[in-house]
């Protein structure tokens, strides 16, 4: 009946719900895999498969009822989706990206084969190793290569810290460790890419990301830099999703030290760092990601507005829930908009989001703030110059 | 857990597709009544029952499952919704509000009662009614008091008319007829108006739009009309608005005749002339819609963009079929905003549409019907004069 594939998305959380939310426009068919019913895209989406991604059985299974098998997390079984591919099955992104990306110590590798600027780095797979980095680098972090997101899996150590002795509680248990200066960065950027099976990308315009405890919180565009800045940031993220070969989205967060642009990190889904393009560009992350996955004409990235600011709303310490004030958020902007995921809130979680659009990034800023204020799920604060590592969903 | 009432849409057409589309964002709670489970809406959404609105079994067991009985079209029986809400059920907008708008002759009235300026009209129960009123108006229109739309139940006379046989015949079918002169209108307008029960209401910009065998085409705005003629096309439908006593949405249809604004026709649901203001506007008509019901505040309906141009797309003649033709329209204009709505092509059908943005009216018109040429849905047909009935759904 229809000429569309239907695209499985592994994972339901509020990526896979705003994936739905930009399939239902130009009609794109969605499947989910689930871990439970209630999930945030389970919730809105009628078609689901109770499953988790980290089981080859529930990959498999989920493969068969789909066209293609696409994803709105990384934490994957990688060799299930290798196989999958040998089988014939459809996987975008492709496995090898994935397996890249999944990995800090590969992505650092994949960085540096593609020639990309990256902070200095090495790997440490013994407790000496990890001692000889910290004696070159004083203020250095150490970061597992796998598992770590939101700021977790991020040490900070100076002279003071028992490097020793962490190095050997990290190493225990069982993966190799990324060491590498501690930065201090002016600010943090991030770009994301769209690209198709053939290779056409799109790219969005760079913004500026606000972490706090290494959890991002605020992203504002335009990110009020230099234009040679922001076009080489443009570059190193179209740059990036060539070398990675990636199909879907590519989201590039980047240091800015010394006017000099430094690649951080990728993810290869929807990125917390785009979800203001709902609104604010003329074609989401979201749809972007759908139409790059199902190998349809990409949609224009441009901004539609002069300027936009989105800010999370993360569950607050007393447990209140941001549901509970929604009329009160709306009552303070009626041009903000809101979205909640449909989340139990728990101290630190991203239970939604606020975006408004502009004049400026810093009026957008302010008011999107106050609106998050009103739901009661966060507290502003001051900028950090802590170089922090977000992986943020 | 959560604040917001659980919203109950009768309906599950594209207008549901869209209300569900606009409800993930800030979260709220919906179910419809749905006739089929592939029906638009319940075909993307995971909370139906199904059962017709004109029973009253059927609305009367889907309202002791949700907060708030709420619409997507006005065929439903009044009668059960007088009983519900003697019942204590909360029904927005009220079954006094659906009654006066879905008789033709009960909403003249109304549009009297409130002062309101309307072509000329009569009421004829008999063929000697019919004989008077065209004798006045040899260049009429009669159209029954119930059950048309999408031009169906309009009925053009002239001095060539068998006007006594075409009497007869409508007569027959039990409903009095509504009998007006055939106006050379300028050209139609619609305003669509958001008002809480407590009678907050937002008013959106006045959109001009382009009927075509009195099924809506293509809608435009800004309108392009002399600013003093755009105020008071507000002013009426916020007057309309009070008057009715809406809860929900108001779509007020206008003719612009000899500099004059007559009122046409309500609809008391999403409109037509507000499928633009999902891209166009700051919060789009179904957003809104579900605010007022659910007696939220109301969000920003102002222009987010310059100027917009929404073109359906029919069913085409051949029975092709616009989603097989998806990937040849996004390539056309990467900035347009494609919806299909998952139904079946019939020829003269409504099966989606596409809004594009642009610096003016015009030339978004001229882009979005370039985007519905290649979806192969529909011909661009120069403006009627003919003065046509719609109530576009």
């Amino acid at each position: 009946m229809t000429a569309s594939p239907l695209l499985g998305i592994v994972g339901a959380g509020q990526l896979g719900r705003m994936l739905h939310q930009a399939a239902i426009g130009p009609g794109l068919a969605l499947r989910f895999l689930a871990t439970s019913a209630d999930e945030p895209a389970a919730a809105v989406h009628p078609s689901h498969r109770i499953g988790t991604a980290t089981s080859a059985d529930d990959l498999t299974a989920f493969a068969a009822e789909v066209d293609v098998v696409s994803f709105e997390h990384e934490v994957v079984d990688v060799d299930a989706l290798d196989q999958l591919t040998t089988a014939g099955v459809v996987v975008r992104p492709s496995a090898a990206t994935l397996r890249t990306v999944a990995d800090k110590l590969s992505m650092r590798a994949a960085v540096a084969a593609a020639d990309l600027p990256s902070p200095g780095w090495c790997r440490a797979e013994t407790v000496d190793e990890v001692l000889a980095a910290t004696k070159q680098w004083p203020n250095a972090v150490i970061k597992p290569s796998r598992g770590g997101y939101d700021g977790r899996g991020v040490f900070m150590v100076d002279a003071h810290t028992d490097v020793a002795g962490l190095a050997g509680q990290l190493l225990d248990t069982g993966v190799a460790l990324l060491v590498e200066p501690r930065l201090a960065f002016e600010c943090e950027l991030s770009v994301i890419v769209a690209r198709r099976p053939g290779g056409e990308t799109v790219v969005y315009d760079p913004v500026r990301t606000l972490q706090v405890d290494g959890q991002c919180r605020q992203v504002t565009v335009p990110c009020g830099l230099d234009p040679q800045i922001v076009a080489e940031a443009r570059q190193i993220a179209l740059a990036a999703a060539d070398a990675l070969d990636v199909v879907g989205l590519l989201a590039v967060e980047l240091f800015l030290v010394e006017g000099r642009l430094l690649v951080n990190e990728f993810a290869v889904r929807p990125h917390n760092s785009g979800h203001h393009t709902i609104e604010a560009a003329v074609t989401s992350q979201f749809e972007n990601h759908l139409r790059a996955v199902a190998d349809l004409p990409l949609g224009d990235p441009g901004l539609a507005v002069p300027a936009a600011a989105m800010v999370n709303v993360i569950g607050a310490a007393d447990g209140s829930d941001p549901r509970e004030r929604l009329g009160d958020a709306m009552a303070v902007d009626p041009a903000a908009h809101i979205h909640l995921y449909g989340k139990v809130p728990r101290p630190e979680r991203k239970v939604g989001h606020v975006t408004v659009c502009g004049a400026t990034a810093a009026e957008a800023g302010d008011r999107a703030w106050a609106v998050v204020a009103a739901l009661g799920g966060a507290v502003r604060r001051s900028e950090t110059t802590e170089p922090r590592e977000d992986v943020a969903v």
